[in-house]
């Protein structure tokens, strides 16, 4: 693997790990107020568009990343749906 | 321009302007305190890392849309810091 592969995997793992510190405090706090599921519902389209984009370039960072991203959002979808009534 | 192309793009604004809804929520409720500061800052670094890998590669999508993010993502930590006694 190059080192431009490498970046762009490190670079993907911090665009798409940006999603963990928020999915661990709704977790906690049990509160999503203030994420809204209209950003997830783009974020997953765009993660959706990155993959296909990826696989058409042969780009590995853009695919595994986005693939990554897409798990996190779907899982932040879920709390949010768990935790709508508070 | 190819499709493969402004696929990409259409991919990096949906990734990119789904930043927007947290953005004006914020400005609209002056909360921020679900959004965490420590989740921007982890996507600054990303943003700037694709950038790079966006260069290297000669990949127009992944430059243009993570300077987009790039901005988005710096106005939300303003917000974020001018919110902060709320």
């Amino acid at each position: 693997m190059e080192f431009i592969e490498i970046l762009g995997l490190v670079a993907g793992i911090c665009t798409s790990s940006s999603l963990l510190p928020q999915l661990i405090k709704t977790v906690k706090t049990k509160e999503a107020q203030d994420v809204s599921v209209f950003m997830f519902i783009v974020m997953l389209t765009g993660n959706s568009l990155w993959i296909y984009y990826g696989f058409a370039k042969s780009d590995l960072p853009i695919i595994s990343t986005n693939f990554l991203a897409l798990g996190l959002n779907i899982a932040m979808l879920v709390f949010k749906y768990k935790y709508r009534h508070r």
